[in-house]
């Protein structure tokens, strides 16, 4: 069912981070590149699958959220927008507008998606029907769907996915999470792994606080067949990453990530910050993504153009002072060659081989 | 510094299910099997500690919580009593009156501690003086610090623990959190063993979402220098867990726990049941442990007679669904045989050995 690339190493989509270069890189590789397409209007979308086609004949993976359309309710809006005023003020933003769209379309990018066949495809946010991952099946690509909970894998495994993306409460960025309330869906990675592989037959690619070999060998002890990566590759030369998120990123101290829905109106890890501390009292009142994520737009721009970390979404895993620079390749192929000598080591030491 | 075990799978201690017959159970099978000792008196705790000595000459852990007394605020205990009385009543219990003694004496158990020497020592809730440390280390007791984070890990290792327990967010159970709030401390197994591991030089026993052989394996590549398996017991034939807490187990379905401090005061990881759910709206005005757990203890007990899960503390790890039933040997020699087969499997498999 699930081909794996040649290193069992997916790099993980990150909205602002991880575009064509990265993806390509990572495939060239010998792991699994992807570009997280959340963002992009279709067309967008579109040159950038063909972009990683052009430099890379590795397979790679296209990931987009599953989204119904927004309709926010105006009042809410309206205090979401008063609440951002002195946030914009800062800045020296003029007074906040009705964005003219709150989020890209969904169904746009599936139809990209039928159009170009990524070899991968994976949906984060929500799930699909039976009827749209055959059609995705039909044409060649594999549907990863992304679980927070093992129920959440169960629906996936019913809708005929071929793989699950499981992603454990360590893992930065926004929450997957679909069926039931963040709060009920927290399921560190070694569980949640291990819950998956255990109670279901389908390939499991585990994703969660994994950036080192060693975090590689140990979740395939645990029976996935692949871990996701996402955090240290937010350092490598062909990522997006603004220079303040870098920095904060190789500044970080002890346990430095929480999660929050202040930024986007959806649960998310990141670096904690001044705008994520001062919104935790009124976390709840924040509307639902993608209405905050579009109200904060601006002032994000804003704060990375001014190399202002304070309002901005840090976005990264738990392990994320074991993130290091450098080359996309050569993280990809350091970290499998570490895995590789971790396990040889373990199996030597500990079982006698 | 550390000694392991010729198995390196630590019993955890829990308090309520893990006796004097477990822990020599475990010992004797190679492991490090473990007393719960917090809810014990002094003289109780230096018979069980006597027990275990005459039942096996392997070394085994005794575990205190490092607790303050507690000296509550009346009002907020009289409220405390007023939100328990309809469940008190369900159960026809008289009126509740303020308990003799919140918790044991911290003080007198620790005297137990040095006068008996046991070969390993673990301690939770709180953090110990050097002075304390090197007192019981001169006694030839290893001290072993439990840890949610990377900074309770440093605090630990300055006042010259020997080695780190680090609690992950899957671990059942009582969070051992003394930092910071327990909000901030949550921190998952793969995460907060590969911070402390690639951090500080110290062996680190890592807990959260072990529950089988995969799990062993993963966390030893993690390189922690042992296992801490709490939940796995729990259906061990030795273990002192209660017919409705084993039925709980069991018959548990897809993401079955979460984090309350309704029980007792402290969060803690159980599965969820009535209790939790009517409390979770009041959790913050609950009184902090050991206040609370005192005044639940009645009416725990009296649930636990009417085989009724609704207001118990049923505690389990996230992995709960893997735990199985059977002698606690064959469980500790199970979980080790299957962890050194995966590690041989998957050294052949992916790193071509």
């Amino acid at each position: 069912m699930f081909t794996a690339p040649s290193i069992p190493i997916v790099q993980g989509p990150m909205l602002g981070a991880s575009g064509v270069e990265l993806a390509a890189a990572v495939s060239r590789a010998g792991g699994l590149g992807s570009l997280a397409a959340a963002g992009l209007t279709a067309p967008v979308m579109r040159d950038a699958i063909r972009a990683i086609r052009a430099a890379t004949d590795k397979p790679f993976l296209v990931n987009i959220f599953v989204l119904e359309s927004a309709s926010p309710d105006p009042a809410v809006v309206t205090s979401a927008i008063e609440r951002l005023r002195p946030w914009r003020e800062r800045y020296g933003l003029p007074p906040q507008t009705t964005p003219a769209k709150w989020a890209e379309s969904f169904a746009e990018q599936f139809d990209v998606m039928l159009d170009e066949r990524p070899p991968f495809v994976s949906f984060t946010f929500g799930i699909l029907s039976r009827a749209q991952v055959e059609a995705l099946q039909a044409r060649g690509s594999r549907v990863i769907g992304t679980a927070t909970t093992l129920a959440e894998a169960r629906a996936w495994a019913a809708v005929g996915a071929d793989a699950i993306c499981a992603q454990g409460f360590e893992a930065g960025g926004h929450r997957g999470t679909f069926l039931k309330d963040v709060s009920e869906s927290l399921v560190g990675t070694v569980s949640l792994t291990r819950s998956i592989v255990a109670s279901l037959d389908i390939p499991v690619i585990a994703a969660g606080g994994i950036t080192d070999g060693a975090g590689v060998a140990a979740i395939l002890a645990l029976g996935a067949a692949a871990a996701q990566i996402g955090t240290a590759y937010l350092l490598a030369d062909e990522a997006l990453t603004s220079a303040v998120w870098r920095k904060a990123i190789s500044e970080a101290g002890d346990d430095p990530t929480r999660l929050t829905r202040a930024i986007s109106g959806r649960y998310a890890r990141g670096i904690d910050n001044e705008f994520m501390r001062a919104m935790r009292p009124v976390e709840a009142d924040i509307p639902a993504y993608p209405v905050q994520n579009a109200l904060t737009q601006e002032l994000r721009a804003a704060a990375t153009k001014a190399n202002s970390p304070d309002v901005l979404s840090l976005w990264a895993g738990q392990s994320v002072g074991l993130a290091r620079a450098g080359k996309a390749a050569d993280i990809t192929t350091n970290l499998w060659r570490d895995a590789r000598d971790i396990m040889r080591a373990n199996a030597r030491r500990w079982a006698g081989d």
